[in-house]
């Protein structure tokens, strides 16, 4: 199996996964890893990164040819890929290694920006309209650390059979140059999970809500009593954990 | 009169300039100062910026209303313009100042870089597939500096009517984490001058061509004399001076 880390500006696609009325960004590796096997195969991401959600770590798993060393499909496919989807390594691991089932942990960081003049953020932060308080985030933060049912940080739909429970080792929040970066590292994260705890630790450090309200909207454990969602061009998988 | 300092990412715009079939910023600021003045009112810049060419301070000037204040335009234009086109001041200045003719130099910067597996590059950033000899294209650029006839870097129609002569102050190249950037000061720059002086230097720098080359194509004062022009997306236009 082929274990590849790809990063990617997913400004211009439709998210990961593979759609049929938009472009994602699967179909895109595919037509290319098609072009080198000359049949099609199958690419198996570590999770679905939804429209405009960036990628600096993503992990991805496909069946090898025999006749490809795994050294020439970084070169290869980069040759062949956009260059808004760039392969950053390719190499060889066990046939059992899955990019979403052998995972064990992923990083995701958030980044804002209180400087509204900078034509260059749109795509990358998302700009911050009002100043932010830092420790009051933290202080929030804090209560989003450790194991807990996430459905209320959430909006997929309930399924019995998926765990809701995901325990988040680490949150930082860092400012920088008028930057503020959110970095999250956890077991897993539910669809739309860091975005509805970024927008709630920025209601939360523009005083739209106290630090309470973090740990009341948490105990409700129902996916409608979080009304904030910070927006996709902020977000970036950084990394993917195994073993 | 105002003088509006602005900035804007290029990448989704045919240039600065209004155009029949394609969407100039001139145009899209001409339509946002109309929302505020009630009436057409025209922007005139420092000069043209090429398709996908970014500016950080690009300068406009415009006849301002007698109803508004100086202060309330830069609000005004940023909450009309697209996020990629960002007022960064708006002061009221003499009535004979004039964004072009008022001019006395202005600085580009142009940026490289050697990582080929950003991507997050490629609007921004002309990506090199080889390393360039940083000394080498020194020395090069040390023969641009001064005052020359700058006809063969450059592929404007020749105007007899417009000097081709130029003064170039200065000229920076510097390396840093695998991007490179070239920074030019001068008198003002003909059409392309910046990419083709740049594209000269990178192929100096790959030792397609040597140092001495980079004088005979100035010498020539021939605009078929140079084959190098580096793509649009590497170029900033970083400040225009007055007075």
């Amino acid at each position: 199996m082929i274990k590849a880390i790809i990063a990617y500006d997913g400004s211009n696609y439709a998210g990961w996964q593979k759609q049929t009325n938009a472009l994602g960004i699967q179909e895109v590796f595919e037509r290319a890893l098609q072009k080198i096997h000359g049949e099609f195969c199958e690419v198996v991401a570590s999770g679905r990164t939804d429209a405009k959600v960036h990628a600096r770590g993503q992990v991805i798993h496909f069946q090898e040819r025999p006749d490809i060393h795994p050294t020439q499909y970084k070169r290869a496919l980069n040759g062949l890929l956009p260059l808004d989807i760039r392969v950053q390594s390719c190499v060889l691991v066990d046939h059992d290694f899955h990019a979403r089932f052998s995972a064990t942990g992923k990083r995701y960081d958030y980044i804002c920006t209180l400087n509204k003049d900078d034509p260059f953020s749109f795509r990358y932060k998302t700009v911050l309209m009002q100043p932010v308080d830092l420790e009051k985030m933290k202080k929030g933060a804090l209560l989003l650390k450790g194991t807990h049912d996430f459905t209320s940080y959430s909006s997929c739909k309930i399924d019995p059979r998926k765990p809701r429970t995901k325990t988040i080792h680490s949150i930082e929040i860092q400012e920088k140059d008028g930057d503020i970066r959110f970095s999250f590292v956890g077991t897993g994260f539910l669809r739309y999970q860091v975005r509805m705890m970024v927008g709630t630790l920025l209601a939360l450090g523009q005083s739209k809500i106290e630090v309470e309200d973090v740990q009341k909207i948490l105990d409700r454990k129902d996916k409608h009593a979080c009304r904030f969602n910070a927006p996709p061009q902020g977000l970036y998988l950084m990394e993917v954990y195994y073993g």
